[in-house]
């Protein structure tokens, strides 16, 4: 067992004879039932701060997305110097480190492939550095290269037709969450004294190849961990020991997140579930005296204020996928631990109220780990922000915990994962939806006119008949299934060959647990379209091939989102049977294969790829985001369409069930603490029959088609909604998206 | 089946319908058993070039063994414009092609481990190029420090003490041969179809770890066979298409050869049988009229000179293992097709021929696969070159052909590989001698004084037990096959991904066959330590603190060498009992465990760090190398000798068994006429037993001290001799070394 000065007062020992953070929190929080009311404002310190970074932010808005890019350098942990958000205001800062040596200025990050670094350069009119070009091509192969020499003419042909899509092969997996509070739990030196000791015993000696790999890879996380250090000492911290007090804590645990940042540039890059952590030393702190409400509120907003500043350069057709920015800094609050006892603690309300404190915004993405069992003041503290700033989503603990326990985080938009035993290999999507058309079509594909799936019979009557389609379509699934594992197992080998987390699994255990995630893109529609097939009657128009172009449909059909099983057991028939193919196959590493009904915003660019469906919908047009009902299917209000939702059982996707949604504050009620009230009921009535997910939404149509006018508004400056697992500031989402989002349902009745 | 006008003239079918070198030589070569009368002597060209690289030989031994170093350009296929051997006799060249830009230049290779590679410069007075330095080691990883990275602790310790030795982590494995005919026989292009073709169905889409590497490797592949026809297309040629005469095989031949010595410095870049093949397009060009004999021995004297020239960058430790800069480009002649016919060509006498022509010269690695049923005329000219210049080695054919069929090559030394079919991980040696010394003292190093082995109980009685030695041996050779087989396994999956032999493999079937090369060292003198041990009394002597550090032997036994029975069993227990150790284990990439018994010039290194054996051997006096018997051993005469190593069954040890033997010339006849008869007949009876390898040297004692004296003597500057496995110039050896060979038993009589 090792003891630390530095951990002094804090009780237990389980944690001290191994690296398990969750065992310190779980003897060392103090659970808070309280209300907001003890919260403090910003200092001076922050305003000043939170002012220069808008000022930044403005400036990259009118620059077209980019303030600055480096060229010459290519992103490591000590690749830069240290760097503040105002020279002439470092001081103030209580929590310092930047991804790069200025803010908001995107680093070089070529690992994961020089075409996409270059062209994010190129894109925003700065020039590639030809010696770095020239090392990434002819001395180092990068990921997406490696990706791209090893793919079939099949797979080649499913992504380019998009049936599998938003694949990350141009751009880094992401969806690892480090373990960052260990640096300021246990200190560098003994992270490091651990890992080589796990080094020491891993293989016995028997080397075969999946033992020789983590060999290295334990190499390579011991090198992370020395290069952590160095980050840390150019900022003038010393890392190697425990952090003593709550402002260390705060900073130790950013620079854990700071050195993932600095070396990874995933999709998604969440932060955890630190609030608890931090919580307790800052308990400490002001039971010695040493800490007021007014220096911890300082201290999380500092660090929210860094974690608003996250950025990676990016590509224009990363931006199509991922609309308006995101990182996915996701942050997680609240949840009940095994023990029953609530793991709210006032620094989860201090991290909410960093929303009023410096506004709404996308970044951090906070996300409240939702249980009808939480403290009533929380739960209503969380409502009120949603109602005033649209900036937080839900998740349902009770689902989550029994398989994650109590210590996971969400590693992306909706996804979790447990803290520092587990990763994921992010797989995005399948559209299921262009399957059903493939099926109809004897795998032609219906946009391109090519032959992309099998050569299976397709469908030649006039009227679809449901149990035909049934057929085809279980035979096509079975073929994209396959082909989209596959994938994947090739992705997921060279992202580990070429670009290994290697900061982030550093703070991982090294008997890692890891979940094989794929994805369904077009859920509502394929289950609208069976509908329609097995309810209505619906007619094929065909094209001068004889090529199914598009449907008409004759009599009602029952929807996905009315509360009504008829549709609603065809989802759950859809995600059972397209998991059940998943799992068929060798997934690489013994990962365990998962799904998730999650589609981001790419919706609109999964769509756009997609023709007309049995369901009605237009070809081209967005398809409705992650688990959400069609545009327009529901009629019946908000409760039965959370109904329909709550339906999919989240064992069958423990990747996520994601959903958003659009109240108008009127329906919730006439005064804030009614329509808090109501928000509070709506959620614990859809999360208690077990439901996942909920982004919540409060503003009416009027609002978003007026921001889309004038976005020049200064009230739509910080202007955050939620869409499909993040959120966005409207203004920086694209017309098209936009449009999409004002024509998604919203409410105007519970 | 594709048709190529090039190819008129030629017979069969196979071969065109896919890439099988071996069923062109065998439909269209001519068996020639005349004898050496045709041939021509060197033309004034040759002679000139000749010349000139003579002189910039002897400038590179003045300047200390280096003439030029590349230190700013990493070498590739194409990272080099052309280079001749003298600017101004370029025109004279028939074949062109070197590895750098100047004759003799040794190119920078860092892929293999960028400390080595730059060790050799500075060890010559070069400078690395700081640039490069960065580029490999922060942004891409060498094989060495990957190697490094995974390593056990236990693996560092066995590697230091050198129970396991000459590892190829600090070096190129090499030891694959492409099937370099291929260039001229199908052309660039053609390849490139078949291994796109391979491609296609490699895998059938589902993506193990197996199937996503060799996906990538065969894009490698892919790609280097492009990067051939751009090499080539620097010096004038268009290789795309199949050669159409006897020069352009010669040349595309060469190039294929090229492509592999400018990406890969593996300890043996052997050449392969080349020259049945090349015989057939000269036949033709000679039945067209459009070649003279004297053209065609210009050929093969100007493609023999570019394989004089091969040169690799190497630092001090790698020289100590393989003294005088030995690349093994070995080339094979001779055999017997499994039809029965002769495969020796006139070409086979035009290559003999070169060491004529040009006088000795220790590369190509000349090697007659040799049986008793080759044509006597042949069989005489081959003793005739030995006794004359002492460069080739033999090998017998009729224990080969059984398991490679009659298209094999040397790979190395001694070791066999079916050309295009196979590939070798190459797994230098463990040292059974010291083995032995570690079961007598409990795995502890008897040089270091360190436990190096498990803690197994010492022999702690004053004279040796044979059954107690045999047991505790018995465990301690477990324990080394262990660790020796694992850490090549480590090692060959990393030389795998830091440094794929693409060039070569592109030129080797897809569906290769793979042997896993071990080797024995010290074999000599653990059968005489046993001996003695069992048939006289052995008496430990040990320092204080208890080790065993020397033997005093009181009585006779018999020694290995002497075709006493006794002895010889003794070997092939070993031998028997070390590979069924071996074929235990998991070996990398589902590779065919083989051994050898050939230990190179690094038996001096060895020797040196092996403590006093029990047969009588001082610390540190070099081993005996290969299978031969101990120094002083043989008191028989050569052809007991040769009957000791005869009885060691080469199905054991299919990766070899090197026997070097110095034959006074007096010992073999009176005149040269008589000497050649003699050596065929002891050849004849030694290979008929089933032996495998014969290294002969013709010249006596005398001659080598003189030379050791005085190697400023013109005689001596191209004066060679055959070590283990492969031929140096003598002058070119350490003193130590020299003093080796020196003190080798050099046979007075048959």
């Amino acid at each position: 067992m090792v003891n630390f000065e530095q951990w002094d007062g804090f009780e237990g020992r389980l944690w001290k004879e191994e690296i398990n953070v969750r065992d310190f929190i779980q003897n060392n929080y103090t659970p808070y039932d309280g209300d907001e009311k003890f919260l403090a404002p910003a200092t001076e310190a922050t305003d000043k701060l939170w002012g220069a970074l808008q000022k930044l932010q403005k400036e990259e808005r009118a620059k077209g997305g980019v303030l600055d890019m480096d060229t010459d350098i290519v992103a490591s942990l000590t690749s830069h110097g240290p760097g503040y958000i105002d020279e002439s205001l470092k001081d103030l800062e209580k929590v310092v480190g930047l991804q790069t040596d200025k803010p908001l200025k995107r680093a070089f990050m070529p690992y994961g492939g020089i075409q996409m670094a270059e062209k994010s350069l190129t894109e925003y009119g700065y020039t590639p550095n030809p010696e770095l070009h020239k090392i990434f091509t002819v001395y180092h192969k990068t990921h997406n290269q490696a990706v791209f020499d090893a793919y079939t003419p099949e797979m080649r042909a499913a992504r380019k037709n998009k049936i599998i899509t938003g694949l990350p092969d141009t751009y880094g997996r992401g969806r690892i969450v480090g373990d960052y509070r260990r640096v300021a739990l246990y200190g560098i030196d003994h992270l490091i004294e651990c890992k080589e000791a796990d080094k020491a015993v891993c293989g016995s000696g028997s080397m075969k190849g999946e033992v020789i790999r983590l060999r290295e890879e334990l190499q390579e996380q011991i090198n992370a961990l020395k290069g952590m250090k160095e980050m840390a000492a150019l900022y003038g911290f010393d890392i190697s020991k425990p952090a003593t007090n709550a402002r260390e804590a705060v900073q130790w645990t950013y620079f854990g997140y700071l050195a993932a940042i600095k070396t990874q540039n995933g999709a998604a890059m969440s932060i955890g579930r630190v609030c608890t952590f931090l919580d307790i030393y800052i308990e400490r702190d002001m039971a010695k005296g040493i800490l007021s409400e007014t220096e911890a509120q300082e201290l999380i907003d500092h660090m929210v204020l860094k974690f608003r500043m996250v950025k990676f350069a990016r590509c224009e057709s990363y931006n199509q996928l991922f609309s308006g920015d995101p990182v996915w800094a996701t942050i997680d609050l609240a949840g009940i631990g095994v023990d029953g006892r609530s793991m709210v603690t006032k620094t989860d309300y201090r991290v909410l109220h960093t929303l009023e404190n410096m506004g709404p915004s996308p970044e951090p993405n906070i996300t409240v780990l939702y249980s009808s069992a939480l403290p009533e003041a929380f739960k209503k503290y969380a409502a009120y922000i949603s109602i005033t700033t649209s900036s937080i989503q839900y998740e349902n603990d009770d689902v989550m915990k029994p398989i994650w326990g109590d210590d996971y985080a969400i590693c992306c938009c909706v996804s979790a994962t447990q803290t520092g035993k587990e990763m994921q290999f992010f797989g995005a999507r399948a559209n299921l939806a262009k399957c059903l058309l493939y099926a109809i079509n004897g795998g032609v594909d219906e946009k391109n006119k090519v032959q992309v799936g099998p050569k299976y019979q397709p469908i030649t009557s006039e009227y679809l008949d449901y149990d035909e389609v049934m057929d085809k379509y279980d035979a096509m699934l079975d073929w994209l299934a396959d082909i989209y594992v596959n994938t994947l197992n090739l992705i997921q080998y060279m992202h580990d060959k070429y670009y290994y987390e290697a900061a982030q699994m550093a703070l991982i255990d090294t008997d890692v647990r890891r979940t094989f995630a794929t994805g369904i893109a077009g859920f509502s529609h394929v289950i609208d379209s069976l509908s329609a097939i097995k309810y209505a009657k619906v007619q094929v128009i065909r094209d001068e091939n004889g090529l199914a172009v598009d449907y008409k449909i004759d009599g009602d059909f029952p929807r996905y989102g009315n509360d009504d099983d008829r549709a609603d057991e065809i989802g759950v028939w859809l995600l059972r049977t397209f998991l059940a193919k998943i799992k068929k196959h060798h997934t690489y590493r013994r990962s365990e294969p998962t799904t998730s009904i999650l589609t981001i915003t790419s919706n609109v660019v999964y769509g756009k790829a997609t023709g007309a469906m049995p369901d009605g919908r237009p070809a081209g047009a967005p398809l409705s985001p992650g688990a959400n009902p069609a545009y327009g299917a529901e009629t019946n209000g908000l409760l039965a369409s959370l109904n329909s939702v709550a339906k999919i059982p989240y064992e069958w996707a423990l990747d996520g069930i994601s959903n958003t949604q659009t109240i108008n504050p009127d329906a919730l009620g006439h005064d804030v603490e009614e329509q808090k009230k109501n928000l509070v009921q709506a959620m614990d009535g859809y999360f208690n029959q077990g439901a996942h997910h909920l982004n919540v939404n409060v503003f009416g149509i009027d609002k978003l088609k007026d921001a889309m006018e004038h976005p020049e508004k200064e009230e739509y400056a910080n202007f955050t909604i939620r869409v499909s697992g993040y959120a966005v500031k409207f203004i920086d989402l694209t017309r098209e998206q936009q449009l999409d989002v004002i024509s998604r349902t919203c409410h105007a009745s519970l």
